[in-house]
């Protein structure tokens, strides 16, 4: 089956440094986070968006129950004080759409919304994921984003949809 | 630091479904499979290029000792009877590199050659890898591809060097 993903891949690619809001939802509540790494390709047969979350996180507790996630990328040095303002902050003590004026809008496959005010959405559907296990990673990175012990639980979803902002 | 890998990302993305050579090696023997999987983005603050590999598999027990391997792209259209020979068989069984008239170059920055009759290159160091646990792994895709149990370890590997055949 062709769709067109593929075309938005280096779109994303070449500016996820710069961050883009990880956004998830289960049944009552709603987070956005910002994430600067991001994979992307073809996986099982699949179109498939890799995000890692920090079991730490608001956020995480949200895409265990709710097993989707969207990722909507600004447009070029477009919403950096809210990229800034979501990385910093925890969906636990504050709602970040409303403190940066950011407008949640319904998913077109997916119940998880995307950032209305972003270009590029992907929407996806996690359909593997695990834990890091430390045993296997290089000590360099391991001392470098895991001192305190608080590793990244590592999520692969199909994408199910991706699209330009509406 | 700024480098032009990502440059290079669109191209493997897109044309890694039609076939591109993995190749591993530790200090005496030498593999190249065909892969049509892999994800590319950027992790743990680096270039990271992701690959995955069935524990049956003879590249297995290469990858295993080197911690390393390159990714070769044949150009659109070329090396199609190799990709599907390499796919086929086994490097317990035969000499690939012989067999298909391969040559294997030396990396520029890793041990592992290239295929010198490909396109585009990666050496990648692998800096993290798991096997996969099909606890959290959905039922359609464990029985699409994992009805024999013979389940893939993910590598990640640190992109050190991307160029064009030469």
């Amino acid at each position: 089956m062709k769709n067109n993903f593929e075309e938005y891949y280096d779109l994303m690619l070449k500016n996820i440094r710069n961050g883009a809001f990880l956004t998830v939802a289960d049944e009552e509540r709603l987070n956005t986070m910002t994430i600067g790494w991001a994979s992307i390709g073809h996986l099982w047969g699949k179109p498939i968006f890799t995000v890692m979350v920090r079991k730490s996180r608001f956020s995480y507790q949200l895409i265990e129950r709710s097993n989707e996630f969207t990722v909507s990328l600004p447009a070029e040095g477009q919403l950096k004080k809210e990229l800034i303002y979501c990385g910093r902050n925890s969906g636990r003590d504050v709602n970040k759409f409303e403190e940066c004026g950011l407008t949640p809008v319904e998913g077109r496959v997916i119940k998880t919304p995307v950032i209305g005010e972003a270009m590029l959405h992907f929407e996806c559907s996690v359909v593997y994921k695990q834990e890091m296990d430390k045993i296997n990673l290089d000590p360099v990175y391991k001392d470098r984003w895991y001192s305190d012990d608080d590793y990244h639980t590592i999520y692969y979803g199909e994408i199910l949809s991706v699209y330009l902002n509406r």
